[in-house]
């Protein structure tokens, strides 16, 4: 799911959007409740119809917004107390608020609103945290008034606490619920227990329900977790790095303000069917990013998306044709993808 | 013609500028010239194929941009020399040099090398750099290598003195070239010394060549030059207003950031067939400017050069239905557009 925080992926549209193949994006119910607000976007005729995007959609709960962006915070039983970035004023959101909201923002899945403890952090904290996401997932499914047309999914924290992370799996899949996330990675955690933590939780998932592995990712964190049995993804990577002018080209990272680049007059990746690369040379990309040109940042992101939707559509096929462990097993072990690509996969902060 | 000073159109695809209903546009010698260079442009392809505008194009020939932008200009007869703002550089653009770039850039339309003076500027000041433009223009006409594939367009010079445009525009139309431009203008003026200029010039110049009225305009200004005979216009103003946040709509000026729009689920203009119309409304275009959401720059250049486009179209039906006085008459006197908007359709300046 490409990450559309503020209800929009940013810099392109979402007739763009829809060509890259991408079929279900990510919006945040943090954000849109601080801007414009959820009554606005009601008013517009909910998510879909105001930002013009006709296809699945999911609404993160904000828990993890709420522990990651906001200062002031203060948290209790009852929820999280925090000061808004925008106007200064103190917002409450407790599990059944969040769901509130997203109930009237009108998404397709909607997320639990949880604790998303921070690395490193000890084994008591990160205990404290699991089994008050739990509490307060039994407080949104209680609170949710809509379930026939929105899927609440609950998410499974633990830190890097594998038997936490188990004891919150099995609990969870007891409330046969429509979905189920695990959250609390890509946080700053070393890539090998992101491995260990989705390798553990993972298969102790209902394996006919969706199983969806928040803020993540790369090519090989992709890989490694569709190994282990999960089916979506949110990631800010392609967005993100666009604007940073960076491809992501067969797996690698590319910066385009490159000298190499400068006179290079093929397409990004000759086998790409994306609008960029059937149009457009790595020279004129280039050019656009020296310039500092927005347009840079439209062709890059619709590249990226495309990439990315490609690479999951690869292993869909690979699975399907019994070939995805000779296809794609370099990814699951040793090799190397880049340092620091994990850490900076993290969710949209705007 | 939108403007795409630096091989692209601001914010927007060529596959987006095209559903405008835009069919030419403008980039521009100086920018190009420093940014990638013209070599690298040709070496993809020519200026068409390098931005994928496969529709008409015109590129300026630099002069306006080096006596407005550059620093440390010196002028003589030979041409200007001047530092360039990336580097420091110091380059010579001479007629000769800008119609060598242009000839390497690949443009249908060239524009000759011309003193633009600024405004205000003595008529001993406005006199020299006129005939100075004749001189070079007639160098530019030696100078140009690919005259069956570029069409050179003089520029007429000569400020706010109407006997100096005159004359100028006489001896421009002696020389039987494919086109026609009237140059310095909308660089400060007084509207109404605008007009003038733009009455008493276009008339001098032959009336089955094309006319062209640079860095032009608002809906009163394109009016009046039409009256007059002006065919073709470039103008940064749907661009550049987009990204300061501002649409366009039946000609008034509207800022999204206003309070009004905040809970507007109507489209800009029910009337507008462009793709932000047909799918967002005013509220969410507001949500994302004023959450700086570029995205709003992109949707917001789309509808304006729209309603531009649509503007000129029908002042093109009223014409050939004989309707043009009884449809447009109101904004060929008096009226007000809003002041400081002909100052501000200034050229690109990046």
């Amino acid at each position: 799911m490409p990450v559309g925080t503020l209800a929009n992926v940013k810099t392109i549209t979402p007739s763009q959007l829809r060509e890259t193949g991408a079929q279900m994006i990510l919006s945040n119910t943090y954000h849109l409740h601080l801007q414009p607000g959820e009554a606005i976007v009601a008013g517009g005729g909910g998510l879909h119809k105001f930002m013009g995007w006709n296809g699945p959609m999911l609404t993160d709960s904000g828990g993890f917004q709420v522990f990651s962006l906001s200062e002031m915070r203060k948290i209790s039983e009852e929820g999280v107390t925090f000061r808004s970035p925008h106007d200064g004023q103190i917002i409450n959101l407790t599990p059944e608020r969040s769901i509130e909201i997203q109930n009237t923002l009108g998404a397709d899945v909607i997320m639990a609103f949880d604790e998303c403890p921070p690395y490193p952090a000890s084994r008591q904290e990160v205990e404290t945290a699991t089994e008050r996401t739990y509490r307060w997932l039994e407080r949104c499914i209680v609170a949710h008034q809509n379930s026939s047309e929105q899927a609440l999914f609950g998410i499974v924290q633990g830190g890097v606490y594998l038997d936490l992370r188990s004891r919150a799996a099995e609990a969870l899949a007891k409330l046969d619920l429509p979905g189920y996330a695990i959250g609390g990675v890509s946080v700053g955690e070393p890539p090998e227990l992101m491995a260990q933590i989705v390798q553990v939780t993972a298969p102790l998932l209902p394996p006919e329900k969706p199983r969806y592995l928040m803020g993540v990712g790369t090519y090989r964190e992709m890989a490694i977790a569709i190994a282990s049995g999960i089916d979506l993804f949110d990631c800010v990577i392609p967005t993100r790095w666009a604007r940073h002018g960076t491809a992501i080209v067969q797996g690698d990272r590319w910066n385009l303000k490159n000298a190499k680049f400068r006179e290079d007059f093929t397409p990004l990746d000759e086998t790409c069917p994306c609008y960029t690369c059937q149009n457009f040379s790595r020279a004129y990309i280039s050019h656009l990013v020296r310039s500092q040109e927005i347009l840079a940042y439209t062709l890059l992101s619709i590249h990226n998306i495309t990439e990315l939707i490609r690479f999951t559509q690869k292993i869909r096929e690979a699975i399907l044709s019994d070939r995805f462990i000779a296809e794609f097993g370099h990814w699951l072990s040793g090799g190397d993808e880049g340092a620091g690509e994990a850490g900076e996969a993290g969710e949209e902060n705007n």
